[in-house]
């Protein structure tokens, strides 16, 4: 194992996102880390990656819980090595109008995309500012620049982490981790918005334009170009959306 | 009180910004509502007020429980009557370094500054809805717009909450309720703030420059010049700083 | 004379919002001073507030010359008297497919909205700064903050006046000089805006939705907002639009 | 030749950044056009991408001149091919009181980092059109979203080259060219700042703290990541700065 370049750990992995952010870094060496609710859900991935001759492992955690967040690092600290890169990417879209935005709704909106990003962000920094390295990576949105009509909890979430990972760059840069933050102006092509699509408008996966949704590859590429910079130029935040996308 | 024009609502209302902007109101004859935590803290504003023929109220709320929030506009609807501005003002400066940001202080940080304008935000909302008009003022600052060394927890509430004004303003603006988020990029000329200051720097308030903080009296004209705009252009947002302040 | 509060110099200043904020300052006690291509273009409205006891005078100026902009405040400083506020407001909307925007086209939109209005923001910094007061005011539009289709020259010019504003302000703000910039975010209820209307949709201006459109009084009194807060509080940026525009 | 990827033409190509990007694009199989005011210039860049047998090219032009800009967009693609990549990097950092901001230095300085950005954007686009794919870079600065003291003029003219690239990217991304951003927020490690950072302050470049400069090289790391987006998932705008930056 020893020719491994080194571990990433991926919270809030699910099967769009995280997936691709994982097989990037696993082809290019990393020992990947998979951390979800619910471990089992990410054994298909873990599976496939072993299969390929990749270290691979899943984590159950509920990012929402400092001690979680806490047993999980020191975990995978313990079990598969020093954590070199770490994505926190949940979330979850909301769209209510005002009034039907029940406080309930709002928490859970904050808790998960802006508090859960809190308490990971500060936990990675935590084992990467005793080694004076590392690279973190957090996961936004158009949301996260733009309040809008029936987004009042999830916008708000979203600046929250925006706000998290811009102090974060600002206190940790100097001390050489690197914190970017991405922002997918786009819906991003996954099963899940699939779904909402045919839902909502009745068209079909098959039906829709190609390139029209941000590819989770693309999103992984993005992660693995910020990773790679040389300290001397590191980029914070940077946008991804389709060609066609109309913004 | 028929000739009364309406009724403000000021919630986290504290001897600085709160008492400028009840003073301001209660001037153009609007009878003045002040929210806080303990309501006897504003026992002196509202005697000096009444004194000078005004109209004014103390109450207490914890802003940041819904039915606490529920009741206080329950209570000034029917004893004071229809709310015409409500102002939110709560949120406190913390500043501390990432690991040392516990998630208790994290997460108060956002519970008062993020988290009870939502609540009061939409509470404002049900009310000025059903009679489509109102107009809802928030307090930014700097924070609002820049994350930094020492401010993950601050700057995210404070995004946050940033967020909640401008989806609002989306979402109300067309049923005439006008959201003002006012940033406030500078330190305020208060108490509270010649305090932190002689305890920092040793500077007595007397020896502080003239002009070189804000003083509420400033913001409370924004506050009224803001809530004064003609339907046809209202300002969403709008930024104050001494003269000689750096930016 | 002498009971006149001082001078405001309106360059740019067309029927539309020129008129109105010279109206505006007129009525709050300033000598208006109104320069534009065609001095006699201004005349009715020197008549009229003349005719009203105000002190009005119309001035020709290319202000895209820097001698006659010289000229221009050598003239008013000598014959009418100290400028106190100075609004630029020239600039004139384009929208061409790139391929179509010609090479004069986007010169022309530059030296209109960008380098007039440097050329005037710096000749009213000469003389501000030698009596350590005033107030500049510049026009802005959703294009200073936004680039589209289609306005690749008009948003190029407008992004540059807003830097010029931008940088005079933070240079001239602590020599006692308030520099603010406007972003009318919103058509402007004017002829000009009414025949493009009628031209490009077929609606009469009889027609259009009431407080659709900003009107010019509500510039007008938002510029005249801004030069009237207190040293301690200068708002540099606000934006500007009606109830019911979607944003 | 045939083997060759495609043409990429570097406008306003110095020594430093330009050198660099050319360099990494001959090392990944692109034929390199460099064109700057004097192409004698660039002879050692040609001489040296030469010897290592890429295919390297220099031209003189004036990218202020239309007919200049033309005129090399025609002999590039006629005599080397069809230009895939175009970088716009001309521009000047000036940095003067207002009040000693000529208008002749207002205007050159526009000139050269806006208008050239225009016509070289809008030559490009002109071609790429045609056939329906292409990548516009664009070389930003902080002066591209900061105005400052003493930057009245570099500022406006990298405001308004920012516009014309948003302007560009929402105008052309839907017809397939990608219009990228590139806003370097630091110092640039060339020889040049090496001398004015003498000159300022005496140091010499051995001095420098190491990476507290962004390296050019880093600079073309992200222009090729940029061209190299799958246009599912396009970036218009990122940053670049040193770890150690203070931002």
């Amino acid at each position: 194992m020893t020719d491994k370049i080194g571990v990433v750990l991926l919270v809030g992995a699910g099967d769009a996102i995280g997936a691709a952010v994982g097989r990037r870094f696993a082809e290019g060496g990393y020992k990947v880390c998979v951390a979800r609710r619910d471990a089992a859900k990410s054994q298909r991935l873990v599976d496939e990656l072993t299969a390929e001759g990749r270290d691979a492992h899943a984590f159950s955690v509920d990012a929402r819980q400092e001690s979680e967040v806490q047993n999980l690092f020191a975990r995978v600290e313990d079990t598969v090595g020093p954590i070199e890169v770490c994505l926190f990417n949940a979330g979850s879209n909301v769209n209510k109008p005002l009034l039907e935005t029940t406080e309930k709704l709002f928490f859970k909106a904050w808790e998960l995309a802006c508090y859960a990003g809190f308490l990971v962000g500060r936990e990675a920094a935590r084992y990467m500012l005793k080694r004076g390295r590392g690279t973190m990576l957090f996961t936004g949105a158009t949301a996260s620049i733009r309040g809008g009509k029936g987004f009042a909890a999830f916008s708000s979430a979203k600046f929250g982490l925006r706000a998290v990972a811009q102090s974060m760059a600002r206190e940790l840069g100097p001390k050489n981790i690197h914190v970017a933050h991405l922002l997918i102006d786009a819906g991003v092509d996954s099963e899940a918005i699939h779904q909402r699509m045919k839902a909502a408008t009745g068209i079909d996966a098959k039906e829709i334009p190609p390139d029209s949704l941000t590819k989770t590859s693309s999103i992984a590429d993005a992660y693995w170009f910020a990773h790679h910079q040389s300290k001397d130029g590191w980029t914070h935040e940077l946008d991804l959306r389709p060609a066609v996308e109309k913004w």
